[in-house]
């Protein structure tokens, strides 16, 4: 089969790479979609030592699944982390963290970016008939959006403030909006800025932000200056979610967290089924990030232009 | 009367200051302890620009109180932020982070290390008979001690780590310890080592850290390398409360926050009254923690003393 393979931070087309084979508790899945996101980029960037097939965003269509034949022709998205079930993490109910932990395209399993990819049976989540492919790639970027109300209860009456809108500022734009709060999202380029006038969210330039203002802010610029905007905004006893990593040490001002005892909280994967619950009611619209659509043949020229400024979504599709 | 007077960053005992006079909601009050804590140290070197009596914890009388006579002769302690009622925060009920405050001996309000304070009678608690001075002069640190569980909820289960055995360490220690929680704390001095040791409380060598481990991490050395500790010990999905302030910007990992999905808890003052009640019942001994008496003409010797390593409480007595 074909793969988009990285080796030494090297990413280049193989048109020829061994398929998977997979085990009994598997599935062997043909991808129909699949997404370039920021961390795809920053593994290319040496981020994180991987080889392999990149990619963990993506819709499949199931072609073998040796215990559960059932399964063969429906369509499929799948949870990226792949879980020992025996550690600590694991036990403690805490899969995501597991100790042992392998994850799709990004750690000792080859991702999405190929004819095909293997996952384990129970990672995998059906895709509703009325979701649709270009919808549906988005589930994994979704869920990851949606950890942010699984970890903090919004109030329909908060103010909150999200300081980023690239591909992942605006998939939680569209799940904040959900809640009924009085949202502001910071958005510098135009292209961002009309994104959210069409779904009726506000934006505002940085400018704009008010101080110790916003009940709760969501940080996903991952930069130093984004991290001190939030900690500025932020109103005492306030909360900023941190949703996106930082390159290396930043420099903070962390006394500011204790005299106004602000609640600062990681966040990172999220759960499949309330995405895909919310994709199916029609009540989010991640396709309206899509650019551009590459065979994965053109999968170079599609890593290119995910790197403009202002390039959204773009999508290999094998 | 006589005060330790700051002006400048520079402490001076002065033994004419003009006594504070009390408006109708307020009371005048006679010093009867004061301790000397970390954040004076600070403002004696510095840190925040203060110019008057400095000293906030204390244990007082009330000798004058023109709209609540009944108060004479009572003995009392006080609430340190005197907030305006007015602004969002108060009207929010968030009165500690008033955006008028003035804070007693820290901002704007001349502090306890004198013969004499006033403060406002909804500032004020009554000590109860069985807690001695020696006991209720600790109330305000014990209430900022307290601010943890006010904050997050310990579970009886937990494993807690708390970085840092010094003054306000001490006592986080010994609530902590009241919550049945699984506690370790980090001391590196023999003397502070004995204190844990005489109230059955673990102490364990950094050393000894367990990394990504703990529930909940305390960290109460105001040090990067206690916050870079705290984050490699609290477990995925743990939390770390910051307990105290940083001197300027420091270096930290955030994405560690990020990819384990840490809560950070930033955490001030606490209130006074359930302090006092643990106090009532003889649940907490912070007189053990009492190292030296000294007359406030003798103030600069207490100060030089309290910045003795291994030094504990340094008590002031008009």
């Amino acid at each position: 089969m074909q793969a988009l393979w990285l080796e030494n931070g090297q990413l280049s087309y193989r048109s020829v790479v061994e398929s998977p084979t997979c085990q009994a508790d598997e599935a062997l899945i043909r991808v129909l979609l699949a997404g370039i996101c920021a961390t795809d980029l920053q593994l290319t960037q040496g981020y994180y030592p991987f080889t392999g097939i990149l990619g963990h965003e993506f819709v499949g269509e199931v072609v073998h699944a040796p215990s559960k034949p059932a399964l063969v022709g429906q369509r499929v998205v799948g949870e990226i982390n792949i879980s020992c079930g025996d550690c600590v993490h694991c036990l403690a109910l805490r899969p995501t963290h597991c100790s042992n932990r392998r994850v799709l395209g990004i750690k000792q399993h080859h991702g999405a970016f190929a004819d095909y990819l293997r996952l384990p049976l129970s990672n995998l989540y059906l895709v509703p008939d009325n979701v649709s492919n270009e919808q549906a790639v988005f589930t994994e970027p979704l869920a990851a959006a949606l950890e942010i109300q699984q970890q903090y209860a919004i109030k329909p009456t908060d103010t909150v403030l999200l300081i980023g809108a690239g591909r992942l500022g605006q998939l939680i734009a569209q799940t904040l909006a959900l809640t009924g709060c009085q949202l502001q999202v910071v958005a510098r380029y135009p292209k961002q800025q009309a994104l959210l006038e069409q779904q009726t969210i506000q934006w505002i330039a940085e400018t704009d932000i008010q101080a110790q203002h916003y009940d709760l802010v969501v940080e996903a610029t991952g930069s130093a200056s984004g991290f001190q905007a939030a900690v500025n905004a932020v109103r005492p006893q306030g909360t900023i979610i941190l949703k996106s990593t930082y390159k290396g040490d930043i420099q903070a001002n962390l006394s500011q967290l204790v005299v106004n005892e602000i609640q600062l909280l990681g966040s990172r994967c999220g759960a499949f089924a309330p995405a895909l619950r919310l994709l199916a009611q029609q009540k989010l619209h991640p396709e309206l990030l899509i650019d551009e659509r590459y065979s994965l043949a053109q999968g170079l020229e599609a890593f290119a232009s995910t790197q403009q400024k202002g390039v959204m979504k773009v999508l290999l599709e094998p």
